[in-house]
């Protein structure tokens, strides 16, 4: 933590502040420059930035110097890329994931056409939800247990596994019995007790980034659930608001290769929120691959037209399988083999 | 909802999204212009809203006339100010409501002191957190259950209303048994399971704007609450996520006279959690005062540099009441009066 | 200039650092932490900046720790508050101005009878463009010479100092024979060579923020008309532009007091721009005042409905004198008086 | 245009706005729902939305239903998209443009083995800027005339057409005797003189997307261009502001999938300013290519840790080769092939 004191503060401001910083047990370093005086301070991270020492008096800025986060680091890993394994996929590390199927669970028919399209395309995994969180309460909130018991049957028919979102940490029990890895939505990614339920409970999670998150904080989540001794945590970038209205969120492409630096989890991406519009996802899909992504979660649908939620962004289950190939091809070039049994 | 094609849409097209409407049982208008085709869609909003024809093919956009808020808009109270009742101190409608204390609770003494500062100087209610959302797993979590026994000793100390954070749906028995308002969270905004379970209780809820959340999506978290028959919300904003890295949040002041437009709930301002720094505290109060807000919520601490959590940006405890008379002052001149026993 | 380096730098990396620092004359101060390196680079601090070390070769982040505007900053002036004084009206230091008048000269009768009115309501300059920037080259672009004859015109009867937009150096000479004040567009913020012509102008020079420029950037602009010898530089802020689409910008009223610490500079806000919409002209002119700006500048039209560009946003002459009251009435509770002859 | 009045709106208001809409030569079809009252404006779209009804008494929102821009607009065009010539490179329409070459001339030495190792590599045309626009007044402005002379030099020994800035409408001459495509920066977007001036110029034209323009506004850019008869305009993406630190600016790699739907004219990226660091050159540059660009602009540089500017983004010269076969690959399963002599 590198203190910079503002150029007219006092000694008197400066010597509270070293002994702030000394009384939590850290060490400060006081360089005297021309201008200012920048005091650094050695110690305990966590101690250190609890002293919350932005904006005391006669501070300037406090610039942290190392991460706050240290089991999702990349040097926790010594830069080897973890591969989380889920029924034998494989996701990071060279290997491909393409999470597939409806945005909500809506019918027995619609899940297990769908599931069997994901299939039949090629897909690694079968996504799809039975809690839905909405901005309204008036909408269509998921069929909740009902759903989860058609993603079970899904998934003895195909032999998919299954990526399932977990709202509510009081649902943690039910979710467990189908899901191989629980989604946590964007509007839940700083939801803290939920994250480390999820951590306690062992399952492989996918971590959706917040609407305004930072990678930073996006790695901070995940850091929630590690530090509950759960090492099978994917990142997954969603899109982020920003100014622009031309698109539904911004897509930050930036973010696979930045967090693949960061860290050593695996990254994937889901193109059908970010745009919420279908002529958008296949050149959406073949730039995260291109970029260097761990895996895609998007939506497929065998009737978009009929969908009760986010038809529009659906890839009809008619063209998955031409899908897949065109992400294939991309991925392959920058090294990426596409899992599946 | 009105439908705009796209001015290359085809006729198949365009009759498409009018079975679609028909379907759900509204009635489409169709107006050819010159160039495009616009199809008014006129009936049951949210089943309209669930076609989801953003994106369909052929459609360049869907603009949604009405509002997706009801019992929080304006014209659901004919444009009369709630005025929310906490036990004895009203906000809203002239009257306004000066929420102080620590961000957390610490300690019996830091609490009790800060407690009567805040009687003294002339707040409304006391605010404190129990159960504190932190970015990192390694910061203090806050004294939960303890936390929460300090609050009732203060409360029967001084005689103040306790403003406290629920964040986990599972503790609301306890936060329910001391608070007199429930606060939600910037980063719980969006949990809806914790909102409803909030609108079920009954009890009072500030509801704080979520970082980048949209003035329309804090309105839609107060529906989900008042959809219960909860009817006493607070709207609050605390700051938003902007590109703007001079402060640690961008305090949206015009939300104060849109909200107040839009809806018939009081709209508080958090200046202290916008602003991370002391000495914004002060004019962000005062503009919000002028702006017309019904109130603030602010961190006063008996002893800042103590603090273990945001000390650098409470209030003093020692200047409290000349905070008060200033802020006081500039309420009055549109015509807003203190509210305290 | 801090340059942290990243934990898996090597002594390659990291000597390469330092010999770069070295070459510009500076002085290259090593730390090794328990986990990384930072090293200061101490000395000329555009030179330093100059070598563009961000995203070199190991290193991780490069901290600036002296600010890059010097002639703009508190420090300069030693806290003094620059006073600029426009024809016997002075901004800054306790003096208010508030500048108004139509957003476009349109014709003779509406300049003229709005400036009548600027004038009998207590308004300190007249405001009003004759080269406006329109998004649409198919937009109205104002008046031209016509519209700065008619700008001579009222102020030879008005008395008022003249507040008019340059939007090209090749229009200097004839802008300068008619403003007292030239006001630098939101769009022209970062156009250098513009500002540089009017810093060799002197003449006061009112420099709005660009809708995605930072504090620091706005300083840095300030920086490029100063350095030309001309002091008499006002900032304006007028609105940002953010994810919120309830409003046409977002007001960032936490830039009066962060602008006020950081520069001597006197500091306006324009409330019309950022709302564009008369009914939040009010609330955020009183908001702004009680922040302590040092003055506003805001839309009059004598009648806004047939206004050719931006009448919805203009307070109607009528109501200019109960307007300037109420700002004058909480300008004066944080100590500013309004400045008029 | 859709005017949608407020749910409470008069009629006396209401006939207000169809009198307004009248009184520009348009008709006004009103249709009064439930709930509200919907007024459509058809006719000139320039003087309804001169108009400015947004904010007017009543009036809740104005929604634009045709686009603003003509010339540039996909209709305009009838889908076919332009492909721009520049000395006989192609640049859209499935031919891929990479330009290349140094932030800045700094010397000939530096330009000279820059340009021969663009050459040598596959590069389309060369890069490189006389005229820099820079946020601080004290950092190196670029060589000016020198620049541009010794960008003639580099066009005469390697044969590539030359991609260089105009900042000034001043400098056009002596810019025009060497540029084959004139490049207008970020800053300078919405600088209407100089789009105006460059649109007469008729040379082609490469406009960088503001920091925070959106992509309707890039059109418009474009739109001042195209009006002045000047049909070679190209897109460039480069980075748009958002609450997002770990990486200087966010590429909207949405941006070019959209502005190809909605715009004929060629979209290229620009992966260095956008990201500030060489390590996430590559992975952006394919990810463009991926989402279907038209080119790349790119800095290169022969020995980057001695640039005076941008150095640590620059793609070494020696890489370059490589850089542009993996991008060529990932162009070419999409269908699109470089453009070279």
């Amino acid at each position: 933590m590198m203190i910079v004191m503002k150029e007219e503060a006092s000694q008197e401001q400066i010597d509270s502040v070293v002994r702030r910083v000394e009384s939590v047990g850290a060490h400060a370093h006081v360089s005297e420059g021309e201008l200012l005086t920048v005091i650094g301070a050695i110690g305990d991270r966590e101690r250190i930035a609890n002293l919350d020492l932005q904006g005391a008096d006669g501070v300037d800025r406090v610039v942290p110097i190392t991460k706050p986060y240290k089991l999702a680091s990349s040097q926790f890993k010594h830069g080897v890329p973890t591969v989380v394994e889920v029924d034998g996929r494989k996701i990071g590390g060279g290997h491909f994931s393409l999470m597939a199927g409806p945005c909500t669970v809506e019918s027995r028919e619609q899940l297990l056409s769908t599931a069997e399209a994901v299939k039949q395309g090629g897909g690694s995994m079968l996504r799809g939800g039975a809690y839905k969180p909405r901005t309204s309460p008036y909408s269509f909130q998921g069929l909740g247990g009902e759903g989860l018991r058609l993603l079970r049957e899904a998934k003895e028919e195909t032999g998919l596994p299954i990526v399932t979102e977990l709202m509510d940490a009081r649902d943690v029990e039910p979710v467990l019995e189908v899901a191989d890895v629980i989604q946590v939505g964007a509007r839940n990614m700083q939801n803290y007790s939920l994250l480390a339920e999820i951590g306690r409970s062992g399952r492989a999670v996918l971590i959706k980034r917040g609407l305004a998150a930072t990678l930073e904080e996006l790695l901070m989540a995940a850091e929630y659930v590690l530090k509950e001794g759960n090492e099978d945590v994917i990142l997954c970038e969603r899109g982020i608001r920003t100014f622009e209205t031309a698109t539904r969120f911004t897509l930050d492409i930036m973010a696979i290769p930045v967090l693949r630096q960061l860290s050593h989890l695996p990254v994937v991406v889901d193109p059908s929120h970010a745009a919420g519009r279908r002529d958008l996802v296949l050149p959406l899909s073949l730039a995260a691959a291109a970029a260097g992504a761990d895996g895609i979660i998007v939506e497929v649908h065998h009737d978009p037209e009929a969908a009760i939620c986010d038809g529009p962004q659906a890839v009809p289950a008619d063209d998955f399988g031409a899908y897949v190939e065109q992400v294939q091809r991309v991925a392959a070039t920058v090294g990426n083999e596409l899992s599946a049994l």
